[in-house]
């Protein structure tokens, strides 16, 4: 064979570990979209446990939203992840395990409900945002920024944004103070060259302001691992992972995939498999999340799953024409 | 942006199609594994239905296995695929879809029970072997052949031989009179870069015989359909799926997900999710394939799956650290 040089890197890459490489655990957060954040405090102690026990190094908690925006009465504690809330679950939080909040732009009164970071168990303050959103993005970030906290912006639905936007907007986060830029796949729409296409482009930005690009992947096509284990390859840095895949629709790439993957020995894969036997699988009949052949139609067709949801949701769940045909009809 | 070179590559990829690609539907091949081929004739029927009217280019319908090695009273005809079996099925198969049949080396008496192709509406035999049955499997490919059938070679377990093996095995492979070499992922434990790695391989040898190379890919760590891409992308032209991912343990890659994936405007989707609905998601229960987390950590680690299948039809299945601390036991 004449690519022993090829031989050389594929073991390399296969036998080490990049011990740069951050693992975001985003159970609690994703995975509350599919039941408006009612988890009993049970479970989010089980899933804080189980990262503090197996080496993560973020638990993303759940969302800074407003109370002006969603009734608190229709909406659970992580929605708002009051400081009260979070404390009550972890305490001081004196463990390695670095705490995370997600504001939603829009849908955060950030000046007042993001404490300053000395008040507060939070660590990392992620914000999520469209495109057309970027101003307000930008100023959450910079408040986030400002208060001492870390920052990440996970630029949401790129998959149906014209790239000369998407090229604009990563140039305008490059000149910003957000410390990880995150590839987000809304639709769980990309393949492999796609992610690896992107990653490229959001490195080439982030490197130009000194910055980490992350991944954040959906499992509609049941590629949700399969790309983040590309985004590693290319060079992201920061990975995202839910106990289970639980996350909305179908799910995430799980955390214990990742685990089995990224070979450092902080890593502890038991901690997880319980959690999941005893905290997340009794829940699975209500929440019904995960791979299912609606999430594969709207992954490829490159659209957002909510039809998939809502289908999946009612009394025709299981009945694969008469979604394929709705979906075809509405296309 | 400077990689403009990558970008019409990347456009060119994702928007057309190679009218090259094979697409063999193993379902009820792979499938039996799990309840000793014992399918209902209808099964069978909307199978081989679904097939032909989603333009899928070979079904594989089993195995031809010896009725001296198996016993006829335990196994169903799909074991075995005796002409008078399959044509009450297919008739004489006045369709555009090929038969194939799987032989496994020394669990088949080739020179009987392989009838000339002039007799058969077979079309294509796949000879299944381990590296140490590779004679015996060179001698079932010319015999096969000078019967006057296509065929395959499908070297299994491959993850765990020695490169060196592998090498001498590719080298008799492609001296022989095979059409078709495939990578198999008997234990769902490749990793995309692997994939690539062994396609370039396969591809160099093949290429000096002037044959195909394949890929039959197993879902243990849900990467199946991401390896399929991988190898289509590297340049496999022969790949296999199975309808709902319906194979051994884990199962295969789906059916339904590479139709998705592949824009050959003759392929149709919705007779394979008919097919789904009406007849193999009523078999879940029964025959229990598909993604489980037992199969992920086999998976990583390199196992044939036979523990996590032997404890998954077993009354502690969901008790994943019970699962874990045995393997790592036996380790």
């Amino acid at each position: 064979m004449k690519d022993n040089n090829h031989k050389d890197n594929f073991a390399r890459k296969w036998i080490t570990y990049r011990p740069e490489i951050k693992l975001l655990d985003c159970t609690v957060r994703d995975g509350g979209l599919m039941n408006n954040h009612n988890f009993d405090d049970a479970v989010i102690r089980a899933v804080y446990n189980a990262c503090v026990d197996a080496g993560i190094d973020y638990m993303e908690i759940g969302y800074k939203a407003s109370g002006k925006v969603f009734s608190p009465s229709e909406y659970g504690a992580w929605k708002f992840c009051n400081e009260e809330d979070i404390r009550r679950i972890v305490g001081e939080n004196d463990t390695p395990l670095k705490l995370s909040a997600m504001a939603d732009t829009d849908r955060v009164d950030y000046k007042t409900d993001i404490l300053p970071q000395k008040d507060s168990v939070l660590d990392l303050i992620r914000v999520a945002c469209y495109i057309h959103q970027i101003p307000t993005a930008m100023d959450i970030i910079k408040d986030a920024h400002d208060k001492g906290y870390e920052t990440t912006i996970n630029l949401m639905a790129i998959s149906a944004v014209p790239e000369h936007e998407l090229d604009q907007a990563l140039e305008i986060i490059a000149g910003s103070e957000v410390q990880t830029i995150y590839l987000v796949d809304s639709f769980g729409a990309l393949y492999s060259e796609q992610t690896r296409y992107l990653i490229r482009k959001y490195l080439h930005y982030a490197e130009s302001g000194n910055k980490q690009v992350g991944m954040h992947a959906h499992n509609n096509q049941q590629l949700a691992f399969a790309n983040t284990i590309e985004a590693i390859v290319t060079g992201a840095n920061w990975v995202d992972g839910s106990i289970a895949g639980l996350g909305r629709g179908a799910g995430n790439c799980a955390t214990e995939q990742l685990l089995g993957f990224l070979h450092n020995p902080k890593f502890k894969l038991r901690p997880i498999l319980e959690c999941i036997q005893n905290h997340l699988e009794p829940l699975r009949s209500k929440l019904l999340w995960g791979y299912d052949i609606p999430y594969l139609i709207t992954g490829f067709m490159n659209q957002h799953p909510r039809d998939a949801m809502k289908f999946n949701a009612g009394e025709n769940r299981g009945n694969l024409t008469k979604f394929y045909d709705m979906i075809m009809e509405e296309d």
